[in-house]
């Protein structure tokens, strides 16, 4: 029985609401039960010094929490003066996970910065971030396209994520903050719409896990991974 | 005739919606027109070094903007490891209008930590971020009571802000964005329920103001806050 | 009766030492009573990246204390490796301040770089800052007359500021640290020599102040500010 | 055909030299190839705050690189002032693989800090630290066990990294700098001795790869591991 | 012929300003030409962390230059967020020659605070900045003496020091920074009342110099720092 | 009897491995008894901004000590955000040697950054890294003349450090650890090949010490270079 009450494979109510920001070109918020995240994308004319002239564009990626979007406050990263490592771990996946499905030379010399901002948070937040970027890439993709900025969608599929785990013996799909907290080991699967491997990281916490029970993590990863793209294309109003 | 059609001493629409957080001791999101900020109140059972067995306690404030709540997108400070002079300047007034409501020494040796987060802005993010927060500190105290880990409200009395301002000659209430980035001068105004100045900042950006308009705006936001005030009431549930 | 035996609107013994540095194109050493600030004005050939192209000039101010300019030592501000909220507030209004009676397109593409430092602190030292920084400012323009690098003054008028608060009751002119550190309440008020409202900032340190104090702070102030600029005049030599 | 000439399930030539640093109380150098890691381990009497009086023990790592032990010179990260988002990831991998084996309340309240110093670098730099790692942190309780200060071996299992990737279509092991640099998708293991996995980080870098790929790079890093494994053996004079 | 028109050997004009510090226990305005310097010392009841429970004291010191106190502005390193690489040796350098003077245990655990800013600069800032350091060092002393916080002068010499350089070709003391600037090698003395050498630095700027050379540099140092010391015993009232 | 047992003036056992690192344009790794350092020169085609369009080259260095180099670990810079005053210091030194014997017409716009990284401090960690450097960087040059991107040797002599102290009352050569924190006076000379003075810095640590205790020092430490640059010789091949 998990805390929540879920069935070992059900994801938590997801909700995905595009447009929520009046002034990005792209945004969403994405809610994985109670945790909320603001993902919006903002277009930039100048990529990164690496890219001038390559005809190439790019996709980046921040992150943040709200000092009391957690339990209990933890520290403004602004008022500290740095961002912790596992803030920049999370945008660094949160970017390569958007580029994996990005095609770069469509895009033309063009960047968009993608801004992940934790308003609640109750578990998985990365993976929701990177579920809700999506939608908001999309999105300023299209702005780009009706605005003929671009010619053709920079996109090659969707991608989506989820977290998985060992929770009291049992490989569960999407934990909370609840079951994340007291979890033996837990993954993170970054897959495309036809069911690639973006990413995976997989951490055992106290005992190691063993292949058997690795293999039965990627299963439920991908059952809600193709559940998230599914609401990504009702959200988008693709069929 | 003001951008938005509104008569010379309109307020923006407001709303003020307490418990907006799951987590927070107190929390509400304030909304002026399209000026959106999340405050949160957190209780800290630490007080800072030079309140150390004074019985007094304190009430601080931190100050920060999502990057893209902007019209176009802000670096986001802890990318940049330093807040800006303006988010400092704006969060330690929005801890001295606060404090200057507070019982100390009813709180006892407790620091209430405010954060207030613009997730949208439009103009005016710090009337409005001092107007929620006031919802969001009284939230915490009640909490505070009800637990009984004080014995009192320590409040004294409200407080609420607004920013007036001189717009094509008009001495007019509550600027939003497409004015304040041409007013004349402008100026905020933090009173209190019972009409006492707590903090007064007012500035030219071309022309100096003369002392004639400068009690005009008085007036304005004294009208103002007279509604800032009965709306948290409101949303208190306080008659 | 005033710490000082001060008349209720009598400024300390003020004086201005225009040329105090050897190698500035613009100086002055301010002395408020026991409150000295050293005001350079440095003529910089490059403007903000924002005024690139525009024809406009600009001003703008940096302010720092020496260690042992206050009572008990502060920390080096260059040594902890940021400087304070509040010094990046002060230094803030004094370029404001400066601006406001600046003609930015005579300048041409300049900037004028001020820089106040507080070589010994009695309450005031913004206010000081200020007052000082005209003279630095208006003897940098006259060296660029004088090479013929601007062609007409760009100055529309002159600017000083002063301290008012309520202390023991009673409204009173430019607050020492005696009066300033145990004040019910403070003003700044920056004012033109015609008599135009900059920039007032005042805040209520324990019980809000009613509209009646803070027009005889005003009034004060109006007082105060008219000896300043009479006294900035007799430093330029100016009738 | 690899450019090494290797088979492509073959290490490079790995050698680990066990007390190379004459102060730290473990130290080993590992070389994989061209990659030269010096690892030590120091014994600090003190635990982080969250362990204060709990009995546990701790282990923690950093990582840096050599400015030159790079093909074209890096920018040093002291002088930069902070470390990569890259450097955190990679010592925060080091620290959870180690403490994966680590029984912290045989370890008592101390805390080994383990430093990994890139000499030179040719691809897989965090997988050595993490095997050179092992021998130092072996080597340090060795020394503990020596002097009293500990009862028993803390540590369950040996662990050791090695990355795997596709290149040119085929599943190799051990990728090197010229193989990293040109990889469709690669992947990091670190296993226990006995075969559990404690971390998996795969990634794609153009295309997402397939749950077969995946499988293979799996059954690659179990025979490379074995063998990492049978040589800290040999290095640490285990039967 | 110097570009001053001094003697080979003559020192420029110095002047020791005791007490010009309202607040510091000591302090002393240094003038070396138009190098001004000033140097005041704040007693601090706490010592380093190393020294706790030793029963000696310790005397440390920071440096600053105003940014105007220059020929050409230098950028403010508070604003800069770090110190240069300069400064930190001149403030180590000044530390370590006040603490070649001073009787640590008959200070007791207390601290001396030197804070050395630099008001005007043509030179020789380290060199003035030693001399009359010791003169504010010296002051604070004794004011702990008459208030009976210790019990005897914790000095057991003076110490002083000076510039010496090859210039066109001469030997020639105390550098200003028209010849400071074109030296062909210049070195800093910090010499004893009684003549022991406390710190030599000496750099040759285009080519090395001699040993006859640099023994020329160092009698015509003793002989400035003799007239340095005597100076300072007159500044200080001691016969 | 020094701790070692070597003479008063012997050098410790000196080691210079030249081609040590794999990939830069030059390397040594260098040995003064259990003192190791690495020393890399990089070429860079990119000059500081002071000398765009002069023509001339610049040699600048790099210093840092690996965490566990030392008796008890050193907290990493890197992780701590800055680089210590000692640091900036001996990496400024380094450079001040280098291009006191580089030609830096004959270099053309070319810079060469040389770092150097301590593996194990025993003492004389920066006289040792001056004398590496030397190998390093002269490695370096010839590396460009063979490739044709200089024209001549752009070196005018050699250059080599060491240090010598006042130790249990005896002018001793090359300090280690042992002597180095004990010595009454130590002082590091930078002398090149011809015996000309490149850089002298002595400090007496608790009392001063005389003129005929320094010229001791100097004689010794001349026999010490005199001996550390028939090294370098040998280490490059040279007659």
């Amino acid at each position: 029985m998990r805390p929540s009450g879920r069935a070992l494979d059900q994801l938590r109510t997801i909700s995905l609401e595009p447009g929520f920001s009046k002034y990005a070109e792209g945004s969403c918020l994405v809610r994985f039960g109670d945790t909320h995240v603001l993902c919006t994308a903002s277009v930039d004319e100048t990529v990164p010094r690496f890219l001038k002239n390559t005809g190439l564009g790019w996709v980046t990626a921040e992150y943040g929490m709200l000092p009391r979007s957690t339990h209990s406050r933890t520290d403004r990263e602004a008022a500290k003066g740095k961002q912790s490592g596992r803030t920049q771990e999370i945008q660094r996946l949160i970017g390569r996970a958007l580029r994996a499905v990005a095609n770069r030379s469509a895009m033309g010399e063009k960047q968009i910065k993608i801004d992940c901002d934790v308003i609640q948070a109750d578990g998985g937040t990365r993976t929701a971030a990177i579920t809700g970027s999506y939608v908001a890439l999309h999105l300023a993709f299209q702005h780009l396209l009706q605005i003929g900025a671009i010619k053709s969608m920079p996109l090659t599929d969707q991608v989506a994520a989820v977290s998985c785990g060992i929770h009291q013996g049992n490989a569960v799909l999407d934990l909370d903050y609840a079951e994340d907290s007291t979890a033996q080991a837990d993954a993170n699967f970054v897959l495309t719409g036809r069911g690639g491997i973006v990413e995976v990281q997989g951490t055992a916490e106290e005992t190691p896990f063993s292949e058997a029970q690795f293999n039965e993590l990627m299963a439920l990863a991908r059952k809600g991974v193709d559940e998230l793209v599914a609401l990504q294309k009702t959200a988008l109003g693709i069929k």
